[in-house]
């Protein structure tokens, strides 16, 4: 089999993703599947549950790419109306699948529910098509290939899909072989998006057209991603180190991670590579800064606990913050915050505490301390160190920027030891 | 002006999506927003940073819808090109915008920034676009009008584009006058999407073809919205009224809310109007629970503080359950969750108190307790109540719904106070 430039669309049907009221997050997960096998994304299309907009979208799409990833509008609601749409195109009749029937019996029984006649219609479907198997609902999903193009539609609640995600790319891997994809990751403090690509600009400019540099701020961090797309694989990979290396000689002051990986992982994986403990003191931030910690398989070797004291009274008690200081210099201070993180490092018996304490918003701000001031620090055995940030105005950027900086601060701390 | 039925499509720009390495929630909150003002949104689409692409889709789309509303591209390096094809499409000029110029300086010298090049062709702008002011970047937003269509252009920064939606919700209700529009929302439990299909079926049948019923199960909350469209804003109020009590009768069993309110505010609002506060002792949440009840302006009234005891050392120590009865019954065991409970109830001095302690997964699973099983109790002065639960495999599933059923419980304990 040659390589081909195999190029797929993500269509997301349901009104509920039109009129706002959920994130489409299945559209990332698939993107970043397709393209880590080197098939190339070029639309993602969320439509409604609208028979005739769906087939016209579907007819157009057809036409245009090897692959036409549908999520939605398979549950057994009136609103969807995702396999009929399916059956009209392909000209196909709907047919029983008895293996899908006997799963849903089986997963009724084991709930002690009976089969209603609307669930019975989820082992419904179109002729010929194989069904994928679906672990976490009722709904199977459709695989269909015709002309060598191939149609997926799975399920819209996330699980559900992600269920089936292994079982698709088997798939698609038996039936394409893609370009070769390879992306290579830098993240960088210390330099905003605008310097990086005046800093860039002869480094881009001298780029293969097959070789692509993207930019992708967020919170304070400058990730960018070197990314090349080509039939010949050593070719590919050599221009790709070549550049990278180039790439790095330039960022090397403000680069200090070179995986894209997600920064709380970064600090966990560093933490358990030399054996130690974190644990948190929160004010602001309400425990987000322990809930990225805990949010990976493996956390609970290097984080210990934490203690949210959003209350002076809870700073006091639990925390043992001297309460004459927090009348004088006021909760938001290095003073509080470095008592904070002093105090949890014994409470928690941890290597390393982070503590933050600031003014969130909307509400609480002064003409010293305005919404966004943050005081954070990093304490271990031989003592704290605190910095001051102001991060706008807004509440969740407020919180977001706070977590990012603190996980940051620990990491170059860690990383010093 | 007469009531139009004003379609729009969200086009946004940007290779990152498309490879999946960002979640697009910009697409939501315009979404959100337009649908709010009656203006009905017909696709959202998502394509990269490449001119021909972006040139072919705006002809089509330009042609179809009354607003095409853009973000993403307007940054200053060199994957940013919607301002060119903007220019291109329209067949007009780039002008430097003297009022924008000058924000950009000011903002540039309050940071001790230089001026360079590449930041001041933000202030450039396309001939006869109305420039959006950006509080919070350097980009500007454009409104572009011709044949009484509406271009609009923001960056793709989340907080920069929400920092512009008042502007653009202002200038589209000076231009454009929608058709009317109503949402009722029911959140409910107890109930599988299935099941309440098969008991709605009547209902639906009997709706006007202008009014719709969608299911939005989320985390074991089935979110029921009503929605209803028309030029006619006084027989659609009476109809909207007609049907949600027909609705209200069927479901009665089942809704415990009828606002389209995060559960967490949901749960906050109570407690604000009781007078009350409450605190959290987390395990497998690692925090979630508490970041959630302080995701609101205004929490601090409520939400006194948390303790995330993730090591078994730690709900020992801190949390003083008995040792002894960590051994015997294990972390995750009714006793010691109701110990978490009614200890962090006493230590936080708070009027109720939630503690959640069970095992995430993917590793830690018996056979008598498998990864997904999590133990949840809900205590005040008069006690302890916990409940014991399944939540399948998925560690980031298995955090969700333990926060949302925790919130949940605590919900129904107060109300019924």
């Amino acid at each position: 089999m040659q390589q081909e430039n195999i190029q797929a669309v993500v269509v997301n049907i349901g009104d509920e993703l039109l009129m706002g009221q959920v994130v489409n997050t299945n559209a990332a997960v698939i993107a970043e599947t397709l393209n880590k096998m080197g098939i190339c994304v070029k639309e993602i299309l969320t439509i409604g549950d609208n028979k005739a907009e769906i087939l016209t979208h579907l007819k157009h799409l057809w036409s245009q790419y090897h692959i036409v990833f549908i999520t939605g509008g398979l549950g057994t609601t009136n609103d969807d109306i995702t396999k009929s749409c399916i059956c009209e195109f392909f000209n196909r009749k709907l047919v029983e699948n008895k293996a899908i029937l006997e799963h849903i019996e089986y997963l009724r029984n084991a709930r002690g529910l009976v089969l209603s006649d609307s669930v019975r219609t989820q082992a419904l479907l179109p002729e010929g098509c194989i069904a994928l198997d679906n672990i976490h609902g009722l709904a199977p999903g459709m695989w269909i290939e015709e002309q060598n193009k191939i149609l997926v539609s799975t399920p819209g609640v996330p699980s559900e899909l992600t269920g089936m995600l292994d079982d698709i790319c088997h798939r698609i891997k038996r039936k394409f072989q893609p370009w070769h994809k390879i992306d290579k990751h830098f993240k960088l403090m210390g330099i905003s998006e605008s310097a990086l690509s005046d800093l860039l600009q002869d480094f881009e400019h001298q780029l293969p057209d097959y070789i692509k540099l993207a930019y992708l701020p967020k919170m304070g961090i400058v990730n960018l991603r070197l990314s090349g797309y080509h039939a010949d694989g050593n070719l590919l990979e050599n221009e790709m180190n070549k550049q990278a290396d180039r790439l790095k000689a330039e960022i090397k002051d403000y680069v200090f991670a070179v995986e894209d990986t997600d920064l709380a992982l970064l600090v966990g994986n560093l933490l358990k590579e030399k054996g130690c403990t974190v644990g948190t003191a929160e004010s602001c931030t309400g425990g987000a800064i322990a809930h990225q910690l805990t949010s990976f398989a493996g956390s609970s070797a290097y984080f210990k606990g934490a203690v949210v004291a959003y209350s002076n009274e809870i700073k006091h008690n639990v925390l043992q913050v001297d309460e004459q200081l927090l009348e004088q210099k006021g909760a938001v201070s290095q003073e509080v915050v470095c008592q904070m993180a002093s105090h949890v490092l014994q409470l928690l018996d941890v290597d390393y505490a982070i503590a933050v304490s600031g003014i969130a918003g909307p509400g609480g701000g002064t003409p010293q301390k305005p919404v966004g001031t943050v005081w954070i620090a990093v304490a271990d055995k031989n003592g704290c160190q605190a910095q001051c940030f102001r991060f706008g105005t807004k509440r969740q950027m407020v919180v977001e920027r706070t977590v990012q900086t603190a996980l940051c601060m620990l990491y170059m701390h860690v990383l010093k030891q």
